[in-house]
């Protein structure tokens, strides 16, 4: 198995990159390799320094590479020769079975999408994150690949995140809520309308109705389908919040009760770790005609070290397989 | 100053109704009055039962109410004895100086449109909260009102948040954030794209940008624009969330440290305090002709108690002037 790493994508590459290959070496079975993408000297310089010189890591030189801020249509269409670019080109080839980038997330799936196409039957991929709670970890789905999908769009999300859910989740039979404003029928936007009377007469999916904000961390469904900017936003304010409230907590701790902050700090580590993305080890994008893993901009190496076992792990479950086998299937094909 | 209460709106109407407007007597100066809108044996049966015997609380009444789950636009047309239809209708006559409903959101919002209009300029009102965070309270526009709104209705809303920032958070020059999912000028959807041009362009407001979810809680901005759908989400995840976080670390303090519990339980209520939005008395609808607070469907007998202050004190401010003057002083007339 080869693993593609954009080596110069995220807030910390190519540094944390290359040290999230070197931890994620202790996932590698015999023969499997992992790929680095991205300015050969400086990258090699990394290794060095880091000490990593493990030959089953290689390096593929690419001059160029896509910053954070840029407009991915844009730079895929300027920069061909960018880690990005390269690292898709190569899986299209057929030399690459999982890609892994913690950069421009736009230019990212916008490139997979483009060079390795979508499985038949899903017309757009969608990124599904794993969102831990109280009841345990919920997917949403898409946390944006899209965000002007079409309702028929959503019906897939939901479909792919069913599959998804029982294979990581382990839930015989996953719950499916759409994100809205209200939990009864006909409330949210045109789409979410739509897209609702769509998911009520759908089969392939238990649909437990529009779910809220509140629904989501209060165990009513294991899956919960919206939009990609919706998606985003919640995804955003939710590590916002998270870090908001932790820091109130301390705060108030250190205030009122100084003594206390050294034995609560092990108590908010443990959920804090339990809320850190770092852990998820970044967030698939279903629907893919391949395996690419979309890691946060701020990931450290542990972050990358566990994107490369999540990778792993979803070419040997062949979770590509089992959505295109499911989506062969089905009788009812929207729009 | 005669205040309007929805005796029939709210989960726990009319008895926390009835029991808000005893707690609101608290904000009345001589000559106020308080108006509950209801069945009137029911609503008086209330009041027996709670002891409020008061001549400055009237009842008007209503043999009709709308359930929370019923279709705004449909119910109103059906309804118009209802309370939140009559109540709208004596507002209009000049009968009221402000309206409070914890009912259906929709349908008191578009009965307030309806009947009250806008202030000359504003297109369409938005529902203003007020979000706690750790840097202090951040006013988010929209949580509700139109879910499909243009991108000069958030330009409206940006220039009326600012004037009920100034009011209310006594800030001088309120730094607006545009929601969005990267901060990076171009990132969004379509409306949000086109709303952060004008807003670029506008001289009525400090602009700071695209904002993430992140950035809320981060202290990057006093006010943040939104569409009503995403505002929504907004608002009920970040009470799930919080809900949910809180109940984890109370797990995990009972789990790990029992002896902590009593000694954490001060600390937990302090900051729930301050996250909870009964404390806060409901959100305006800004940009109508006429005062009108939002409460939560959830409010008891405090929330709505709060709730008559903030009536009270947005028509003695004087809101709707101040953003009319503002409005007819503007020289930049969108679409």
């Amino acid at each position: 198995m080869r693993i593609g790493l954009d080596a110069m994508g995220g807030d910390h590459a190519p540094r944390e990159v290359v040290g999230g290959a070197q931890v994620g070496l202790g996932h590698l079975r015999p023969g499997d390799e992992l790929v680095l993408y991205g300015p050969e000297e400086q990258v090699a310089a990394e290794c060095r320094q880091l000490g990593l010189t493990d030959p089953r890591v290689r390096i593929v030189h690419c001059p160029e590479w896509i910053e954070m801020k840029e407009s991915p249509v844009e730079a895929l269409r300027q920069k061909r020769r960018s880690s990005i670019a390269v690292m898709a080109g190569d899986a299209a080839k057929g030399e690459l079975d999982g890609l892994i980038s913690a950069g421009n997330t736009g230019a990212f799936a916008a490139a997979c999408h483009l060079r390795l196409g979508t499985i038949p039957g899903v017309s757009r991929p969608g990124i599904a994150i794993l969102m831990p709670t109280f009841y345990g970890p919920v997917i949403i789905c898409d946390v944006g690949a899209n965000t002007t999908p079409k309702a028929h769009h959503l019906v897939e999300y939901a479909q792919m995140c069913v599959i998804y859910a029982k294979l990581i989740l382990n839930i015989a039979d996953p719950r499916v809520g759409l994100i809205s404003i209200g939990e009864e029928e006909g409330k949210g936007n045109p789409l979410v309308k739509e897209a609702g009377t769509m998911l009520k007469k759908s089969t392939s999916s238990r649909f437990v109705g529009n779910v809220e904000g509140r629904d989501i961390f209060g165990g009513r469904c294991d899956v919960a389908i919206c939009d990609g900017f919706v998606g985003n936003v919640i995804l955003k304010l939710t590590e916002g919040l998270a870090e908001g409230l932790f820091k109130t907590i301390t705060h108030e701790i250190k205030e009122e009760a100084p003594d206390l902050v050294q034995r609560f700090e092990p108590i908010t580590e443990r959920i804090w770790k339990r809320h850190d993305f770092a852990e998820y080890g970044g967030a698939p994008l279903l629907g893919l005609a391949g395996v690419a893993i979309i890691c946060h901009g701020r990931s450290d190496r542990r972050a990358i070290g566990n994107a490369v076992r999540v990778a792993m792990e979803q070419v040997r479950h062949d979770i590509k397989g089992l959505i295109a086998s499911e989506f062969s299937r089905r009788t009812e094909v929207p729009a």
